[in-house]
């Protein structure tokens, strides 16, 4: 845990969020800039900066995170309509917030390339 | 093992690839269509078809699968300017290939939003 975090202060309730799913290891809730109709962040409860020290530190939590997208995509309706995951990782993928974060957009079309 | 699959081909030597890491579970190999300098795809060689099914029968497979992200951003020199992370389920997210794939983008900006 770091005081320093956002996403840190939502997991302990200390920041407010629209909570879509939870677990003992994950959080979901809603992006507060959606870029599509369902557009949803995921996050280990557990301070990790990104998707790949996650995996090299706990690579079970990992697994626990993206079981939990199927949840949320469930939740949400758009597991057969499909849906697109999304990890940014430093500056040229324009990581704002170094609490690694899962973007689940779906309810559109998405086109390619991603970004 | 799917004998219908283009990917568990790939992995089974059948395909060519440009393959750029491997571990016993997890194969990474370049984009044929690369949309960024770097452009790889993490595949784990087992058959699943979207990340969520993988991660629901194999937590620890998913944990791996990320962790090699790391391993390939290092090797293509991106883990310091970034990259970002895209898994595509269905349709709506132009899923072609059935077998979970993680795209791995680095060496150019990425924009917002991802498609």
């Amino acid at each position: 845990m770091s005081t320093d975090c956002l996403f840190c202060r939502i997991v302990e309730r200390a920041v407010p969020a629209t909570v879509v799913y939870e677990t003992d290891t994950v959080l979901a809730f809603r992006d507060i800039d959606p870029q599509a109709p369902t557009h949803v962040l995921v996050i280990p409860k557990e301070h990790h900066p990104d998707a790949a020290t996650m995996a090299a530190a706990d690579p079970g939590l990992a697994g626990d995170l993206l079981a939990v997208v199927g949840e949320v995509a469930k939740a949400d309706g758009v597991d057969d309509s499909g849906y697109r995951l999304v990890f940014n990782t430093g500056a040229d993928a324009n990581q704002t917030v170094f609490h690694v974060h899962c973007h689940v957009l779906g309810g559109r079309h998405l086109s390619w390339p991603p970004g």
